[in-house]
């Protein structure tokens, strides 16, 4: 757990303690870093919270963590399950927001009897906007301290928040982070209208509204669409939608149709290094370490499976 | 100066004291802020300090900060002058990192022969990423610190960072902000390569690079793009390069061509009140106030110059 008694609090250290062998650590870059990776370092991604949102560009693969969000990740597989999503479209894409997608017809006045139904999914769920610190909810700290949080770090590939006082730990709203949108009711968001952030960290949104997963390949395509013209940037005309070919379950994926990936945990010395390589850029190019990092700045290394070198 | 003084500690505050009038104001949503600005919160855009990127999708509007990096901003505008940018290109989109425009021969090992002349303008300037504090320049303090800096704020419109033990105060890399380009050679940056930040602040660059100021308006133009497919978002094809149409300062182009702007003023009650209508979201949505802001979070509106009430 005590990943950050690895980062001295000097600002350029030129040596650090590892906290887990206790020999000091040349400095890195992050592709050092990487290269002298174990396999074990490396997860691959459960094909049973997996999805895969293909569109005509490509597909973004979609990592869910129901150990924040249960209800909310059963009733998306649900909806996914019963191809809920297929033939629907990205509906709205905010610059410096988020880009949202689902049925039109749902949310637009007069249209609600056209809106697709949600078969055996719910309509509503509890709030899921946090959760209670839990031993089976793994948190590695970051060094840094954060603006809106007492203490931030990772959890099994997320980036969260948690208040110890308070006894909650819940995700936080950094890049390519997806969440459930909802109206003002706090039980009206259901999963079937999901929005992924594509800009600055929108924290102010952390504890109100379920966070669901993250995008760990394809936020390109997400983030590089055109900007909606109306209010809160949704798409005025029907032909500026982005159609959605289909939302699939890994698992219901033929393996050959699969995209396996791997993710660098973030639970390993490994991974302290690597943030300590973002912390301090040893290249030729920076001349001023930063010595410090947000949580929204670390980057989660994901690789093709066949990428891992052979196994001993 | 003590803008901070209206912000309480207290996670929610009902009403909180104008650090100007001492007198208590009710709590606001940013579009009442807005709808009660005066006139003398907003100041127009300094037509000689303003460029215009015109590509094919429209008008990229860019505030230069001559307060910060002076001989950046002089060399840029005699570059803009000689038409130095006109028919150049957007060369480099990496996805949550930056946007980057300029002369696609300068870049290319054996292409430099064919590189556009820079003219008057130098190839080399001295490093301005950071510069004294000083009386004229001012600073707003933001109240809720910052990960990497001692403290941060605005300066005429622009985000900054200052280090008071240091004496020294730069512009931070958020959302929007525009720097020029350099290799490891701190002096090796002209401005005749241009970047703009279109992802989480990439905070880790302040003080290594000089910002030369900052998109106000059309930042989903350069958000918006295809990522590039090469080592660090370069575009592999020249095809997939952006023309540009041109840059113009403002004040070379007709008055019937410009874009005249408003920015809200950053050093007035009328900024506070907005910062806190953000820093605690008082509409129906919000459940849990954030309590507090980040830096690159706090929005700068811009308005069109007739959208500006009659003067009374």
């Amino acid at each position: 757990m005590r990943i950050a008694a690895c980062f001295p609090a000097v600002a350029l250290p030129l040596m650090c303690m590892n906290a887990w062998a206790d020999t000091p650590v040349p400095p890195q870059t992050m592709q050092q870093v990487l290269g002298a990776s174990k396999p074990t370092d490396w997860r691959t991604l459960d094909p049973d919270n997996t999805l895969y949102l293909d569109l005509a560009a490509g597909r973004v693969v979609i990592e869910l963590a129901p150990a924040f969000a249960p209800l909310h990740a059963a009733n998306i597989k649900t909806l996914v399950r019963a191809h809920y999503f297929d033939g629907l479209a990205i509906l709205r894409v905010q610059d410096n927001f988020v880009t949202q997608w689902g049925d039109p017809a749902a949310g637009e006045a007069g249209e609600h009897d056209k809106a697709r139904s949600l078969g055996e999914a719910s309509s509503t769920l509890a709030p899921e906007f946090e959760r209670p610190i839990a031993r089976e909810v793994p948190f590695t700290r970051l060094p840094d301290g954060d603006v809106f949080a007492p203490e931030v770090g990772f959890s099994n590939g997320m980036p969260v928040a948690r208040d110890r006082r308070a006894g909650k730990i819940w995700m936080a709203h950094c890049y390519g982070m997806v969440g459930a949108g909802r109206d003002n009711a706090v039980t009206s968001g259901s999963g079937a209208e999901l929005y992924v952030v594509i800009g600055q960290a929108p924290r102010q949104l952390d504890r109100n509204i379920a966070v669901v997963g993250r995008v760990v390949q394809g936020m390109e395509l997400l983030a590089s669409l055109p900007r909606g013209g109306g209010a809160l940037g949704f798409y005025e005309k029907p032909d500026q939608r982005v159609p959605i070919k289909s939302v699939r379950l890994a698992v219901d994926v033929p393996v050959a149709d699969r995209t396996p990936l791997e993710i660098l945990r973030t639970d390993t010395p490994t991974f302290a290094a690597l943030i300590e390589s973002r912390r301090n850029r040893r290249d030729d190019w920076y001349k001023v370490p930063a010595g410090k990092i947000d949580l929204c700045n670390v980057p989660i290394p994901v690789r093709a499976t066949n990428e891992s070198r052979p196994k001993p």
